[in-house]
């Protein structure tokens, strides 16, 4: 929690952005709204603004959406029936205050002396976003078989942030769950969660057995070899941002089920994804403030 | 496991009765089917039947599906271009067959000396079952809902046998739990499995704090009084069968979310439902055989 | 919870008495309390007796221990450095009180118009007290065994009150879990938990794979034919009441290491073990009461 | 695994050494072993050797215990009746060996060209061990609390290795849980999890409502501020390794029971403790070896 109030002019963006503003708003801070035509509310503290001047008005932190551009020139504004222009709003933006974005950076701005920070490379929003991912990832599974998951092999490529949750919420629906990783490790972290931990190099070996493999690595695992070995009714869910780690190619010519998901928090719980963002944003401005 | 290999037509139904069929043939057992246009299958011990008579030829046992028909006068065939009378198959069938079949029963077939047997009213089937309706229940909250699973604060409504599977899964995602029941020992068990329990009569007092009330009670629990106290942007999820257990145009009424979701598993899991079904068969003639 | 504030009169026992009284007290009932020597308290609302004659005065209800008697001739006071007989106090029990007690009975005062309730004998008391039994089999597995839990080969002998939450223990503990159970609707439960079910029968065939074989039947299930297959270092733990479910002869002459244990509540949370008691005790009344 | 048979020389130590050289064996090496008067063994592969010579001919591998030494001059050895200094083992070593040892390092070996690796410091090791260290301090919890573990309500002060265990064994056993962390991405890491974070700093301000204080963070957490606001009749049970984080003298003045346990890898599991030391051996070698 920021002690103060403070006043946070939030831009563009989709349903997440509305959820990061009733989150500041509901922790006291002062509001403003710009980016979406049909957005009415009556929560105290936020005021809807039709224009970039009133939005920014003796504004403390600016807030851009994730991602904050689509192109690089214009806001990203899906809810909004026009567009509008990253550098009009720019010199609107004053040094007194701070500007966070999501895949965002401002060499324009921080030449001005003005703080910019992209709080989608900070930990702790990774951290929080792989819940609502991993769930994506279970819903995927519950809609492309028609088996339970409970009793089904999977094996979680990789025991990152998203395998750690992944293979915990597998255990918790009690599919019987194989993680394989790299490092000695990981796979002592994997052994102490009471999983099933096999060396990514051999999965090859054990590739016929799964019913489910869920990608979480950004690099070919799932290659050409891996593929050729896998059963023909498994489903397979790559979860890395691209390149992705599955040899699409190959696995279109194997006839596997292949679902690759992208950018699930915004997807399946986007209240969730926004309010992660707002605890985001606060935990740095605590964080800058010495709070 | 039946030790000597017998002989079982197939009769009707949805996917679920393929993979019954399929499950047979695996145990070793011959297996006829009838009722599926476009069913070709290279499995060994599965002859694929154009007609009752060469169906029913020495069958040692036949089962119709779940359920076994939809007006009484026909078998149930989804996947079958034309109808079929029952009473064109009853004719045919012998008494040294045994005949199972889901919501089964008949009289005519009694009466000839010809035992008949619903293998629906069966517990471990009814058991088995939850499973997928758990599932399902959680499938149809991650649609619905903007928000994480992990987190949502939920009531099941009842502690039978989806209560029981529904509860563990939901803590398996890390929702926050509450089971109602009425009976005491009900109500202990939910607390010796770490859930907190309340009773069904209270359900009033506390309904406005969850995000998913899950009912599970084939009775009228969620009436107005309880529903007036539900924060709108809840989900009811209905799990019980008709007439379920909450009051629809009340709830209508006052703009809450509630999905009325019936025979979920062979919705969500048909394969694993129609292996529940010949695991139930295959007990039954075990127990029967007195293996 | 009782409306009303009543008086009771907590004679004897254990430890578990003291957490009865202090839990009705707690309650906002008076309390009277007898049997312990050197029990000094400041608890508002409970009062410390030296004789029959005071405890009961104007008492409500009287609340014997668990077991009542040892001998069926003297009330069990432990903590007391003298006997008192069950018929001196019996005398004294007028017939507007209602006399608790576990594995108690009176035929006397029965005849006398007295209504006597063995709270032992309720379904919830039995179930919560699964808890402390399943927990402490858990100790005496971590005391016994040179080797982590996680990971240790499990069977669970039965799926009833104990077993249910033994098997969901273990499973917390990320151990390796079966369970067997006789009937097919157990198997099916076990199975719809995610745990391995093996039927009881069939225990033989793979009793050499266990690390600890845990009994919760009261009959001979690890009999000679099945010991004489399990591992030297495994151990057995027998947590069935008389006359228990393995052959010690047997087991002893295989040099195998087995616990018999009973009544592990009032041994390994005495504290919780009196709580269930007393919340059984108002379960009773509530529902005398019609509440 | 290791491609190739080695001669492992298993110098010193307790129960876990034994187990060290029974996993090699197991895994195809020749093991001696040497330091314990009483070990006679039918182990293939194992030569029980009486003196420091015939241990290390021809030895590929020496390993020391952990710790390889009490005194810094002898070998610790435990289980036998005179003591062995480590140079007159050191000045027999060769230059064709690598010498394992836990808490160990010898400038002398290495100024000799000799390879020494102290595996304590392996990460896999540390992370291992937390399962066995986690146990015991459920097994302390339990021995010390008349109480179930299910319902008590449980802080665990750190989400390092030991503290991610813990937390999720004690979730398994349905403890009610909160972890206390410093950094945003541990506390996102707990919330991810499904367990409720605490900010480290604010544990004074909820530190009364606890059961059990598990520390496993070796700085003075626990002080006399956050120790004043402790429930009397809570359990305070440390796991860090020395200095600890518990003000002692204050919580003996406060009355409050504090256990200290280090080291219990060894007491708890001592099998279990010498499989982890030996497959992280095996590792290293492998690793080395580029395998």
């Amino acid at each position: 929690m920021i002690n103060k109030s403070k006043t946070f002019a939030v831009a563009g963006g989709d349903l997440r952005q509305i959820y990061v503003a009733q989150g500041l708003a509901a922790e006291g801070h002062n509001v403003r709204i710009f980016g979406f035509d049909n957005y009415s509310n009556n929560i105290a503290g936020i005021e809807i603004c039709s224009d970039i001047e009133s939005l920014l008005a003796d504004a403390d932190y600016v807030v851009f959406p994730l991602p904050y551009s689509t192109d690089g020139v214009h806001l990203n504004t899906p809810y909004l029936s026009y567009s509008v222009r990253l550098c009009d709003i720019y010199e609107k933006i004053r040094t007194s205050m701070t500007v966070f974005g999501g895949r965002f950076s401002s060499r324009e701005l921080n030449s001005r002396g003005i703080k910019t920070i992209d709080y989608f490379e900070r930990e702790e929003l990774q951290i929080l976003n792989a819940v609502p991912t991993a769930e994506g990832a279970v819903y995927i599974a519950m809609q492309e078989r028609p088996y339970t998951v409970c009793g089904s092999k999977c094996l979680v490529v990789g025991y990152g942030r998203i395998g750690k949750v992944l293979s915990s919420l597998l255990k918790g629906l009690n599919a019987s769950v194989t993680v394989s990783a790299r490092r000695f490790e990981d796979l002592a972290s994997i052994r102490s969660m009471g999983i099933m931990p096999i060396k990514t190099k051999n999965i090859e070996q054990t590739a016929g057995e799964y019913d489910i493999i869920f990608n979480t690595v950004p690099a070919m695992v799932l290659d050409k070899s891996v593929l050729s070995s896998v059963k023909k009714n498994a489903l397979i869910v790559d979860l890395a941002s691209k390149p992705g780690g599955v040899d699409f190619n190959e696995a279109k010519a194997l006839g596997l089920n292949v679902v690759w998901s992208l950018s699930l928090p915004g997807k399946v719980a986007p209240v969730s994804a926004g309010q992660f963002i707002k605890d985001t944003i606060v935990n740095i401005i605590e964080q800058e403030e010495g709070l």
